[in-house]
């Protein structure tokens, strides 16, 4: 099993009393499936991860492997603060049908990297999958050195990184190392908006939340850059640079909300969700801001 | 039932191999009592409560509440990411026992004041339990505002602020405000090297981690504030603040690890705790380090 | 000569076309000596010295040292980036008359430890004047350890330290450090509404900024402090915290223009000023925020 | 004139006792010109600006207008705090020769967008030249926001932006809306190990630090670039990514002194300077660190 390619950091539809929307969810899971996606990355941070009970994310979990049924790898979150709670996660997770596992740096407790080591190796050692490390600063507040991926890969505590930080720099050392290493080390960038700058970096694929809305755009682009066709890489991603727009052409909201607010809301535009109800104790987005959003759909020519 | 006073964040004890020390621990809470302190603050940021998974939290407000058997207050920290998260804690903590909540604003996700504010609401609308924000920046990423703290009194929502924030400017116009309005919201310092300075600002009390090591100055330092004998309180701050230099004595250890680690050493060190173990994925203080520890504990004259 | 006490940070009244307006500066000075202060700060951060012209600067040490005549002793701030362009202007106010030179860490250029301590011993070599370290990471983005400013206190390179960190804890370390060693390092608090937990904390005196607005209420606490009479400390306390409140009233302002722009507005509805009017590229308060600032002081008593 | 393609930032040589050596620096700016730059930026971060008295920085504009001669345009960095001192700074810079102007957002004093706008349409009122922003938010600790700057491009006040943000999913919103507003704004990238995504962003040219070791590499890569050879674009950037590590080899240094530090140690090791003397507070690599340098040259091809 690979983790090449597009894989999609599913967005979760809810019912208006915030449960899980099973509907709408099998409904937007066979349309990213259908569009061609290398994969599933659930219990993301746009996965609503940290906004999900242990119930929840055990739900979200068992419904997405019942509608998957082996169509593409399933890549599973285990977002929680510390070891000992990230490795209960995990085992659920691999004991419900995970492909592989996706875990932060522990966050909130001030700790290091020897800690930071020592967490994701002993993830690994709890575990019988795949382990990613999800480099997000901006939620996590620490940064995962180049270096230190490397000593974890040359271990074989990681298969791969999924990478959200912001860092073209740093991802850029870091595929360099791991090529001439000649580490079997998965390099999926987070960045729906600079994808073919991750490509020209090496990256092995992408998780663009954006991928929710419209996946065929990211599918098409990682065949162009398997193909070598860079004009086009470069054209669709100019194209998924507008459509992002969805996330900053809202007024009064930022972060989460305006971010995964925009992609429930579009999905809810495009007919794929019911609602566009957020977690709590954010709220979706409404009247006007629901309205901008349909403007850039319809410039994006998604809408009519 | 009141929350004012010396109100220490209970560190924990832990055997070789992780679990729960329940000896050291009714030992520990019995010598807090002992020494005077008004109440005790378990499953705090020093009470390892992110390191603790679900089911060690439940034990620790269970033994706690047994242990303390009614003699003083006891505040429960349900540290978690989000509303749904926090508020399972919040019920399960109210349901064994506690007598307040302490939560703080939500982590990871990236939310604004308009999400805190309605996650504080949400939280005390599903508990029939004092409630208390825990304004602790460096953990959480983000400052409540006076202004917030002070809306969400008037509301009923707040009834005290634990502030780890090390913001003193903040901290003495929330006191001002306070005052001014009549508002019933009990305002805790956890800084435990100027709580003199806190003192002088307003605080109804502190939450000093070094209580845990030597209570009873935190207990004297309150009752010399109450009776305005400030020349004594600044003394005993000044004797703590070079006790706090166990925090700092150490080589290669920062944050957690230099901070609690100091404190369970300096216990065990005391006799009161049966090892330094701490959770996963940190280590406990070795050799050198704990020589370093017992020998500011020497100067302060509670080693021989 | 000694810098002990209250030394304000000396606020520059500006003509409508942002020249020095001197006959509203002399008034000022006069104003401030009249009310007992133990020293002048000038060209501090509310001195507006980073937006002062090299020009500009020497034309504000010249009028000081003028209009004060020996009254009091004058501390000049030398802020540039690096250490060849603050040892100019080190000189120069060397030439002009300072009696104590004030001078923060490098800013700008990403520089460690190592640099700056050197930065302040050749500051040291080049003049003939007592050394203060400007603590203020909100501007320089750099907080300077105790550890370090002890270990340049030892050297002699440091005669004093004007904190501005926000950082109680750091400061109540360094206090403590300071008095152990015995070393003749004078602490000044640049915070003015926590003035009472620096006083606890050991400080020598306070760089009020507010104190250009009611010299009196700092040099009365400070002679309380001084008195042992911390309840008056205290209180005068409350009273100052009151009347900061005309750096957050207004609206639409923050930073530098609301707060260094309540001072002018203050002093010009006192009657000091002719102008409330700022550097460039600030603007001066207007409308509806002068009436902002005028509430305060009615409320204090300072304004019919 | 055009300010397309590669135009490095000038790194300045320094004889043993910290004067310009000018000598080098001729060889140095000479052997630029000849590897076919589109233009040199002096007096950046890297031009060791804020290390540079007023005088120096005549000096060192007067040097380059000499040496070059015409043979390509100067862009001239007038860093410096605020909008007062950049004016001085800027009329000076025009007085000698300078063919563009290049200013920071302001710092040390804690400004928002209203006064950066602000200084940048004062600065632009001053000066008879184009006017570059530099983003650099490492230093400044502010980011330029794309709607601040294209709002400012649209009212004539900027000619072009020089990006050394690291934020590449900005610069690609940058990019795309200055294309699709048509405005004549030219966008370089100072971040030379991910030039390639940057130019898939639409770029204009790059600003890289490592041009002044190597300039030949991102002068090809530039005219790939502009041919649509992606492959070969890549294959240079792997190349200079690799050569860039001189600047991350070093240990016990870092910021500055290691990127600069490593730039002036190569230069010195290529023949190109006499020295690597670095400006006060900073001091020049040593030892097992120039060794360390010489090893990554080596391994480039560029040292025998």
């Amino acid at each position: 099993m690979t983790f090449r390619g597009v894989i999609p950091p599913v967005v979760v539809p809810l019912t208006a009393d915030g449960e899980l929307d099973v509907v709408s969810y099998e409904r937007h899971v066979n349309r990213l499936i259908d569009a061609g996606v290398d994969g599933l990355f659930i219990l993301g941070s746009s996965g609503e991860v940290v906004f999900s009970t242990d119930e929840r994310r055990r739900q979200v979990i068992t419904e997405t492997v019942r509608i998957v049924a082996g169509r593409t790898p399933i890549l599973v979150g285990v977002i929680d603060t510390t070891t000992p709670r990230v490795i209960e996660q995990a085992r659920v997770a691999q004991e419900l049908g995970a492909d592989a596992i996706v875990a932060t740096a522990p966050f909130y407790a001030i700790l290091g990297p020897k800690e930071i080591k020592r967490h994701f190796r002993l993830i690994k050692q709890a575990i019988d999958l795949p382990l990613f490390a999800y480099d997000i600063p901006v939620c996590v507040h620490v940064k995962l050195s180049p270096a230190m991926i490397i000593e974890l890969a040359r271990e074989g505590v990681l298969q791969g990184v999924k990478d959200s930080s912001g860092d073209d720099v740093s991802f850029r050392n870091l595929a360099l190392m791991r090529t001439e290493e000649g580490l079997d080390l998965t390099l999926l960038t987070g960045h729906e908006v600079v994808v073919d700058g991750a490509y020209m970096s090496g990256a092995d694929g992408s998780v663009p939340g954006l991928g929710n809305v419209e996946p065929k755009v990211y599918v098409e682009q990682w065949h162009a850059a398997q193909a070598g066709d860079w004009d086009r890489v470069r054209e669709l991603q100019d194209y998924a640079a507008r459509l992002m727009r969805i996330t900053s052409v809202t007024t009064g909201e930022f972060g989460f909300a305006a971010g995964v607010g925009a992609f429930k809301t579009a999905l809810m535009l495009l007919g794929v969700f019911d609602t566009n109800v957020m977690p709590e104790p954010v709220q979706a987005l409404e009247g006007h801001n629901v309205e901008a959003v349909a403007g850039v759909l319809r410039q994006a020519g998604l809408l009519n």
